[in-house]
């Protein structure tokens, strides 16, 4: 499970910021990359890393504006292009009028696609998907136009089989121990019980990653954010421009740290970074934020982080 | 009277060439920069020129294929952010469907723009624009979609009055001058009758410029590129490959080249590239079309050409 920013501007493109989309690559884990949000200009910066367009199964959007959504078109068609008819449908959650963007782009274009695509326009709060091995929840932000943040949450992975110890008490291989694995009690052949449970290593907890859209200081941000182990926050305004984030419906760097700190989370990125900042300005949010949340990182475009795995 | 070239890539943006979008800068002459077709990245692109996004009074589209337009909305978006309320209304011409486009993605988005949009879709063929200085041109192409064609005519330049041959020859400045500028024939204070036509420098002749979409060869393109000064002219496929094109709708470098020579232009710029051919390769195109026509070159992203005046 690893992030890559692909997109960690506000509003417009700058120079060394595109606008926003992140990539949680879950390539080792279920071998799909997730997107959330697709600014224009997406598809460019994907040239430029190891993703493959075939393997974004699903796109998240977190709200409509143009510098989250207008590179949508452009990356389903090129991904089209890509290795032909095998792609399986891909998923694009998001607020509703998603699917008329893409739908009404599409046709204008004449573009047909090689691979289906199914939209969930959000209507909604809570459990979005329900995967497997992932599961998402979804709920609003406060925006000045529909805005929602998304948590992504890894099952618990099963404490591994310890083999040898079942080896060296003279417990044969077999299906038994699938059944031991499972966490079964077993009958063996000679008559002993014994507890799966007992031979379990440690559970691995879930890793969890909250990605918010744009937004205003709000309730459910806790909820979405709590013992996260990444926070990925907007900060598109600086220290002293609390009344101004307000009035513009975003947040300023130390209310990102405040809210990480008070939901615990582990590691918090700053991104969605106005071009008033820039070199050292931008490291000040980064410094500023620190004093309040130790585990602040500033977010550019093409960071990477590998999510690790916390202790239970 | 300059052409920067902004993308010269086919379908999808690629590392060294971006999605379509040709810039006219018409600068020294009407303040204005004119753009053809917006294809994703476009507003990118134009971070890294001198252009400035307030001064594009008109916007050209070819034709509505992704890689000709899905940079509109991103572009027209931020060009909102520049510098408020002066700027006058932005002009889009382009085939049925671009409206309903850039509307839909500006009511999505719900962006509001700090200037008005006028929307000309393409019905009919011939004078599209006819300003004071430049007239447009508008012809049909043959591709898989409708798509246009257009030529840009520079008005000619009337000749310099030649002011120090009337000072030699004692006629006194003043509003007769003007008259003689003119062309007119004036009667002077001594009874002299003198022709302005005896005293004007030669004409210069306006220039032309024509900018074709994606096309097979049709014979509309004849009429768009004859005597032009430049002629930009798609070149998707190679030498061997004609029935390639006829068949994706598109041109050989060496079809270019032939129409350039036939339709007598001065400078044949090759573009929209794809991107097998790169390097060593699409220099080839240059170098096999320069044997049909000498005045050949290959188009890559933010090549400029100043468009010379040619002699009458
Ligand atoms: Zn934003
Ligand atoms: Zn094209």
């Amino acid at each position: 499970m690893e992030i890559e920013f692909l997109g960690t501007g506000a509003g417009s493109p700058a120079k060394s910021r595109n606008v926003t989309s992140i990539a949680l690559k879950l390539l080792e884990e279920i071998n799909e990359v997730w997107l959330f949000d697709v600014g224009e200009g997406t598809q460019h910066q994907i040239l430029k890393t190891s993703i493959r367009p075939r393997k974004v199964t699903r796109i998240f959007i977190t709200h409509l504006h143009g510098d989250h959504l207008f590179g949508l078109p452009g990356f389903l068609s090129s991904r089209s292009f890509q290795g032909a008819q095998q792609m399986g449908t891909l998923i694009i959650y998001g607020p509703k009028g998603v699917k008329d963007f893409v739908q009404l782009s599409l046709r204008v274009s004449q573009t047909k696609l090689t691979y289906k695509i199914k939209y969930i326009e959000i209507e909604k709060t809570g459990l979005l998907v329900n995967e497997a091995q992932f599961r998402v929840y979804v709920d609003r932000l406060d925006h000045r136009i529909e805005c929602f943040g998304y948590r992504v949450v890894e099952n618990d992975y099963a404490g591994e089989l310890q083999v040898e110890r079942l080896k060296e008490e003279h417990i044969p291989a077999g299906p038994i121990y699938g059944r031991l694995k499972a966490g079964e009690k077993v009958e063996l052949p000679d008559g002993r019980v014994i507890d799966g449970q007992d031979y379990l290593g440690e559970k691995k907890r879930g890793r969890i990653v909250t990605i918010l859209g744009d937004t205003r200081q709000a309730p459910s941000i806790l909820g979405l954010a709590q013992n996260a182990d990444v926070l990925i926050h907007e900060s598109t305004f600086g220290r002293d421009e609390a009344q101004l984030a307000f009035n513009y419906h975003h947040s300023t760097n130390m209310q990102a740290a405040k809210i990480a700190k008070q939901a615990e989370v582990k590691q918090l990125f700053l991104t969605h970074i106005s071009a008033r900042y820039v070199g050292v300005k931008a490291l000040q949010l980064e410094k500023d934020a620190h004093k309040v949340f130790e585990n602040t990182k500033l977010a550019n475009d093409f960071d990477t982080y590998m999510v690790p795995f916390s202790h239970k």
